[in-house]
């Protein structure tokens, strides 16, 4: 049986990036952004007791564009998120922010200060406590008392965790897919080789590069080194090898400098160029530096302690094949929850990334567990 | 029973740097080193029939200084060779060359071209197959036609293997330790990352910094990618975990740039920093390239088929924690050889650098396989 389409007012058109103010926020180091602006998409319609609200959490790279809507780009979850989909949007009304510092809609070090200049290298450190302080807002002037389910993936799945702690009244249910309760000194160190890379490119100009050419090169650079981290072993071998690049030739030159590629490397030139294509430096710092600063339990005494104070139901994934977000940190998180849970695994052979490619691998459970 | 120890001619002091000039090298991509230079050192005295000689071979950022010698400069292997070390200099000549490309006194980027000139930019391409044809003339010159055993780790390894595929008639033994038949994806893709950061550093200048500053925050930003992968995860969780550095505060600053670092981050700034004060950036690159390159297979058929040509006695080792040269990797390799052979694992939770750190782990073994 399928539900008839529902109609949605005007404002609530699916998949369409809009902008919420605000106001100002105070930052856990000290920081304050005034005139804060999140951007968001909506998928579905609130219900009258508003009981129905998801909310779902991008990961670092990612989007407010979690699905299709209104029109037909792919959104990064589409196989959960949708129409007739596991998080049933006939059913549910779906929320995705832009985190605060971001480039997909909120404010984050690309948009303008109150004097009309780029933050740059001006913008605040914000933490993942403070985007779950942003979105509670959000949360306030879409009239939503209390999330029915918070999902996320990778940092996403840090800010879903965050919230649990953080708005533990607001969130019934909370899916922590592929992530920590905490960075690891591992997540630091490849954090901070991707940060010194941006700031090694000369474009980047300490931060304030918006009226010049933006850090391609080190933006690119940072993500060569994250997607290594976010694939496995075996299926970089799987997929490249050895193989030269075609039309390619690594022995074929004098110089270094001039020789043909193997295929990974071309396929990681790709990524880089992809990312560097539409993401802004400043932001990716940003998120990273939130990312690395993610401590679930900071202030608030052990794992278990901290964890205490939630009230939500959990569903923990992770993917089996992840170097980056080991399965053991999932069970580790999931050991501490007050009612302790299972982990499901994805089980997918690519590595960290399985949480958007290979989602479908614990689809049934999640619909089951959450969105019956 | 101690031998006494034997009266060197001067020539012979241990552990002394010395040069010899091989003459020019025709190289496997095309290049031309007029005029090269190996340096080398070596330990112990070279019998009557020049049959107890041992090569040692270095990894990427290694020396000659294999170990201690007329002074007392630890060297790298010092748990391994020396006077009643497994590898004993007072029974065998241990020779130990600064790979083809070098800065540890072999002709490299570094070195002066016919005119005058840092090569810089201009030094070519070098394969591991090049640097065992350079490292056959050092023996030529030093009498000796067939090692007893040679022996490295890592990049060595992969140079030793090169020397038993390459020379099969001059290598009687042969130790491959935490290294692979050929450089697989993941390892291409982490190296071409490193190449990347050098190449990024504005003091780069192309290759050509011999005359400025050295590109030190671009082979630092290497390094930090490197060591993170020469380590393993549950390594630096124990070490470090998130613990702030001491006297610094990862949340104790309005802007990113100016908070305090985590003891993983200050860790990291200092093994950038160290190898930045003793290496050469374009070496950095010549040899990763050449390690890039590395495949003991290329035009010789299949593993088996390549290893077929070898005459070699194997000893092959891995380190357990190994998440550069997985242990799997050294066990395909074991299993492609024509007598096939065990693998003997370094149990060490250090992850790759346990060829370093951990040897004595090996050195029963080895000294019973090959300098009984």
């Amino acid at each position: 049986m399928r539900h008839s389409a529902p109609q949605y007012p005007a404002t609530a058109v699916d998949g369409v990036l809009r902008f919420a103010s605000i106001g100002g926020l105070e930052l856990e180091t000290g920081g304050y952004l005034p005139d804060v602006v999140l951007g968001y998409e909506t998928w579905g319609q609130l219900n009258a007791d508003a009981s129905n609200a998801v909310f779902v959490a991008h990961a670092l790279t990612g989007s407010t564009h979690v699905a299709r809507g209104h029109t037909d780009e792919p959104g990064w979850w589409d196989e959960l998120v949708g129409p007739g989909r596991p998080v049933d949007t006939n059913r549910f009304y779906v929320v995705a922010a832009n985190m605060i510092g971001g480039c997909y809609g909120s404010t984050g070090p690309s948009s303008l200060d109150p004097q009309g200049l780029p933050w740059g290298s001006r913008f605040p450190l914000v933490t993942i406590r403070d985007a779950v302080r942003a979105e509670a807002r959000l949360a306030d002037r879409l009239g939503i008392a209390r999330w029915h389910a918070v999902l996320g993936g990778s940092l996403g799945g840090a800010r879903a965790l965050e919230w649990a702690a953080t708005e533990p009244d607001r969130v019934q249910r909370c899916a922590v897919i592929a992530a920590t309760p905490a960075s690891t000194a591992e997540q630091i160190a490849f954090a901070q080789a991707q940060i010194a890379a941006i700031r090694l490119d000369p474009d980047f100009s300490g931060g304030d590069y918006y009226n010049g050419n933006p850090p391609l090169a080190g933006l690119g650079l940072a993500r060569r080194i994250a997607h290594i981290t976010y694939r496995s072993e075996p299926e970089l071998e799987y997929r490249f090898g050895r193989s030269p690049q075609e039309d390619e030739n690594p022995f074929g030159a004098v110089l270094p400098a001039e020789r043909g590629r193997y295929a990974v490397e071309s396929y990681l030139d790709h990524q880089a160029g992809k990312l560097a294509g539409r993401f802004d430096a400043n932001t990716y710092l940003v998120l990273t530096e939130a990312l690395m600063g993610h401590d679930v339990a900071r202030g608030r005494g052990s794992l278990r302690q901290a964890l205490a104070r939630t009230t939500a139901e959990f569903f923990v994934a992770a993917v089996e094949s992840d170097r980056l977000y080991f399965p053991q940190q999932s069970a580790d998180l999931a050991a501490a929850l007050p009612r302790g849970t299972q982990v499901h695994l994805i089980r997918a052979p690519i590595g960290h990334d399985g949480f958007l490619t290979n989602v479908r691998e614990i689809a049934g459970p999640l619909q089951a567990a959450f969105f019956a």
